[in-house]
């Protein structure tokens, strides 16, 4: 076993590179896709494909999803060196979403360098996303003696589910970006975050629990686990951004309340709508529609949601939800190992790029 | 049995409304993508999902991938009656597709009306796109008990394969596209077509195959009719393109030479590259690398690929496909019915309208 988590990146990224490689060439192509009736052209593959794909990768990402994954591997009592393909899984359909993600939101920067749509145009990057929703699934067919058929059945079943759930999430997110009057509750955008962040996640655990023949239950714990977790780190993000704002507003010169400029919708804007006197929670309605914002109309949305104790209230859901992450798997009895991994890996996280 | 194809429509129609209904609610929510950790949006579903859809669906499109679905069902001895949820999986996917397609083409117009994203916005449409890649495979999941696990398993793995393929050769499209000079071959041209146009055929040639349970042989049978046929037909699109064009080039005020001025490589305009004379060959890929050409520019383009007989070289390209697609299916020995009824469908894509 790796010493750290960390030590796992450079047999991930072999491993990626075994469905991608970074050069295309006619025989990987016969040997991925199959036979061409025709004649393949490996170079349009290239670019479109194998060229986005690895600059994205190569600008960084911790690739936790894979690493997650051979945790709960290792934990299920497997050698997790003999299931880095299937860690791959997770990790590329992660990086399909994104570049996706970053065409839908108008994302201009990646990882500190251009958003792949602006580097490559959108075509080649949204169809590169998308490519990549369906390649690494080929992992489990191409190893079909590795896993027995049940267990592969189970595997599409999942990542269909999954995959279906990610896309509801991600549509209410949007439709809500869209609205000019707040209307989510927060149970809605817990569950947005559960289905759009949180179905990744759950990929993540359930496939690990699947391929190494985990009874439901456990599935089920580790799902919860990783949905729990998500959310918890969706609802972080928007506490950073919020207290980052709120230490820097004073700064002059100093960006502060992206979240409020892009007219987010988060935990703490809603509960801040809820809670405030009717003119307070109209004021920050219409700060957040607006299409810009001065710095003085940020720093007044960012006290309405400090006065409605909006804060507070995002820390105790994002503690509680924490909580429950871990309960649901105290009960799996995983060794000390596994346990100081999953804590570790908590860690490891919290230090993240995207 | 219906009496015609296009009598299928309306029992497609309501089969694409159990999946995809035309007004969300919870119930539908709870019933399709499971019960939520929390609660979900309807109202945002109805707004990211259903509406733009069902605007699609509404705008037209003769389902043909469903109604060939249904044709092969009821030549394997099949009620088609009993299929109509499963001959919504490749037209459902045809509709994202075609979303999708319509982004990274930067199309306007959609079945005679605002392309979606135009509509919509690009954000709910590409997360619509999308969203359809995966809702319909869920059908094979709810009707678990119609059709064996094996069946399922094997409808999983070929539905990924196809789908890879699929983005391949849209990445080739794309690729060729985005470059000035013209490198493709006629080979990779045909390839290009089987895998961008001809995957999703295949899929529904497998797929009724699969889970009527024919043997590998017959599969592969209708699979090689389905690829061919698509191919055939793209062909026939490019060369009704230039045919067209000729006939209008005189005419005042008529648009004219559309392919042209997009810079598409057909299968003419390879072969026109690869049979003028070098000046000819030369002036031919200057004029579709241009970003704009006049009327005279255009006219000269189709001069070129006409006197260098590649309309004769397509037309035979194309007939020689359809008699490779025919052959593909006789050795099957279809009943009379259907081999009536592939004539037929023939007959009823060609008047097609996407």
């Amino acid at each position: 076993m790796r010493e750290t988590l960390a030590d796992w990146r450079p047999a991930i990224d072999d491993a990626i590179a075994d469905l991608v490689p970074r050069e295309i060439d006619a025989e990987y192509l016969e040997s991925y896709f199959g036979e061409p009736t025709y004649e393949y052209d490996p170079y349009a593959v290239q670019r479109s494909l194998s060229t986005p794909l690895w600059d994205l990768l190569d600008r960084g990402g911790k690739r936790w999803r894979a690493v997650l994954f051979l945790v709960f591997v290792e934990g299920f009592g497997e050698d997790p060196a003999e299931y880095v393909h299937y860690a791959c899984i997770p990790e590329i359909l992660h990086n399909g979403t994104i570049i996706v993600d970053d065409v839908e939101d108008g994302a201009t920067i990646r990882r500190g360098e251009r958003a792949l749509h602006h580097l490559y145009g959108q075509d080649i990057a949204l169809n590169a996303g998308n490519a990549l929703y369906f390649l690494p699934l080929k992992v489990l067919s191409d190893r079909a003696d590795e896993i027995p058929a049940d267990r592969r059945l189970e595997a599409f079943e999942m990542l269909m589910h999954e995959l279906n759930r990610t896309h509801l999430g991600q549509g209410m997110d949007i439709c809500w970006h869209n609205e000019h009057a707040i209307r989510a509750t927060p149970e809605q955008y817990l569950e947005m975050c559960a289905c759009k962040t949180g179905c990744l996640a759950r990929i993540v655990a359930r496939l690990a629990a699947i391929l190494t023949d985990q009874p439901a239950e456990v599935e089920q714990a580790v799902a919860t686990y990783a949905e729990l977790t998500a959310v918890a780190f969706q609802i972080g993000d928007d506490i950073l951004d919020v207290e980052h704002s709120l230490g820097r507003a004073g700064d002059f010169g100093k960006e502060f309340g992206n979240d409020i400029r892009e007219g987010k919708q988060t935990l703490l804007v809603i509960h801040a709508l809820q809670e405030s006197a009717p003119d307070q929670a109209e004021r920050l309605q219409h700060i957040l529609s607006a299409d810009s914002n001065t710095d003085e109309e940020v720093a007044e949305a960012l006290s309405i949601i400090e006065d409605a104790g909006s804060l507070e209230y995002a820390r105790e859901q994002a503690l509680e939800l924490s909580a429950q992450a871990r309960a649901a798997v105290e009960e799996l009895d995983f060794d000390e190992e596994t346990t100081r991994k999953l804590r570790e890996f908590t860690e490891f996280v919290i230090e993240r790029e995207e």
